[in-house]
């Protein structure tokens, strides 16, 4: 709440699955938008969108996508959790070297505010308490999650420092449209890819591991709220609020598809966190943020987009 | 408490002035020690004591230093909280990529216990409440504050992915023996150096700073107590739970020297913290440690030290 409305915004990540439905989103509410990334997984669905290629840690490339903007969006991962423990110094060098590189170009070119996602699923680690609150414990079980943490720790510091203003958003499990089908995250596409070509997915252990699912259109309008969020909260949860099992997550694709999703059960493999899910009360107080969008409607739209993508 | 006494130590940073300290009481203590680190503060101090050149981001000498030992106790920073803000890349590279690298040949060597020696003074920030616990929010104001947190949790990952124990011991302001008196950090000794030249100290603002200062030797002990330290306190706080103004340290200093310090006050500079204490009562709890050395004693003991250097 609060602040004005931003006209020149920089998605930095702009050709991912967040970064693509918010590009589309700020063209459609007419603020000048620039995607900046390595590579658009959906290339027509930014058409007309200016566009930059490069990656975070090319300083110039970085420059040159955030000259003029009020607001940056830097929605960059170089790693997945998975990837993030099998080569740490990667995951610290392509996120936090880059991202301080980045915040650097943002104080020399005077941008107004920063937004930053990061990861609801993995800063705090083996939860304590669920939902989960912004104070709780910080431990992450991932060198991605460590690395988003101390991202954050940065974006704190270029305010005092700098006075960059910042908004960290700490994000659940995003799914919808533009997430890709066969990427390295998100079970909603992955499963939905099984279900799309009549395969059998794969469950690993009793299925009952919970996680917070939040749509990626209710993600894009709490960015929205975040770049002209103007109070003193720096650190906010956005997802569901509600937690859902994997066993759910395939009951309810299956009723989105018309047929239910065949399962393989697997043996269980060390799962890390049980269950995670986000405390949203937060966003309520300090953006006006609720999640607008059931699970049942996230998923028919999701299956709606990717029926259109396959025909 | 409970644990076997380590056979052989090797102490990372060995040659700056907790590494001094630490050397000479293992030593002392019969343990096979060997020191680590770019260069000796006081080399005739660790005369006899196994002795390996290098900086922490040298895997080859990492690896030769700690082949093995049964405990590893890292003591490096290759910044300082001022120096920092000033190259956080080189903070980040030379600090946390290259504790990565440290762990990871712990891991390899099959190292049994790693002792890491973080900063009480720059990981909370500003506190909220003093004395600050262990489970306080951590926002550093400084670079130095933040990749000594980012190491803290990669201490806590290694343990979790392959079973590396540590403890992190957030020392606060340390002083004693063995500290450079024109080093970098230290406001005792550079006041005693000042003193001891007959030279006026410089007190930037009212001089009514609070820091929380533990002697050298008090914090030697806290690091021998957590190398045999096998409870499940991974992170515990070590000072001296009291507060001095910089106007105090001025005033005990002239006390020890016996003669008062003569003092020229400056226009403040931004202030960062003006005050910090640690609460200590975990480390009591967890490790039967309490500081054995008042600050009138130390005072005395670094002085008497510091004369004894210059006869």
């Amino acid at each position: 709440m609060g602040g004005a409305a931003p006209r020149r915004v920089t998605v930095v990540g702009g050709g991912g699955f967040i970064g693509t439905n918010l590009c589309r989103r700020l063209a459609a509410d007419g603020v000048a938008t620039r995607a900046f990334g390595r590579s658009r997984g959906f290339p027509d669905a930014l058409e007309g969108i200016d566009w930059i290629q490069g990656t975070l840690s090319d300083r110039d490339a970085v420059s040159r996508a955030i000259d003029g903007a009020d607001a940056v969006v830097h929605l960059v991962s170089t790693t997945t959790p998975a990837s993030s423990n099998a080569d740490m110094a990667a995951d610290v060098a392509g996120n936090v070297l880059a991202s301080i590189g980045l915040l650097e170009e943002c104080v020399s070119a005077g941008v107004g505010k920063v937004v930053y996602l990061s990861s609801g699923g993995t800063v705090y680690g083996v939860p304590e308490t669920v939902p989960i609150p912004e104070a709780a414990p910080t431990d992450p079980i991932s060198s991605y999650g460590i690395t988003r943490l101390a991202i954050e720790k940065y974006l704190g510091l270029f305010g005092r420092l700098h006075g960059l203003d910042s908004v960290t958003l700490r994000v659940a499990n995003c799914y919808g449209p533009y997430q890709r089908l066969r990427g390295q995250q998100g079970v909603v596409a992955a499963f939905l890819e099984r279900g799309l070509r009549g395969e059998p997915v794969e469950l690993w252990g009793d299925g009952e591991t919970v996680r917070d699912y939040v749509f990626v259109e209710d993600v894009v309008q709490a960015i929205l709220l975040a770049i002209g969020h103007a109070g003193p909260e720096k650190v906010i949860n956005v997802g569901s609020g509600e937690g859902r099992s994997l066993n759910d997550v395939v009951a309810s694709l299956g009723d989105a598809l018309g047929a239910p999703l065949e399962v393989v059960r697997r043996e269980g493999r060390a799962v890390d966190v049980p269950r995670s899910v986000l405390d949203i009360s937060l966003a309520e107080r300090a953006l006006g943020w609720t999640p607008e969008t059931s699970w049942e409607e996230g998923l028919r739209r999701t299956v709606a987009w990717a029926r259109k993508r396959q025909a």
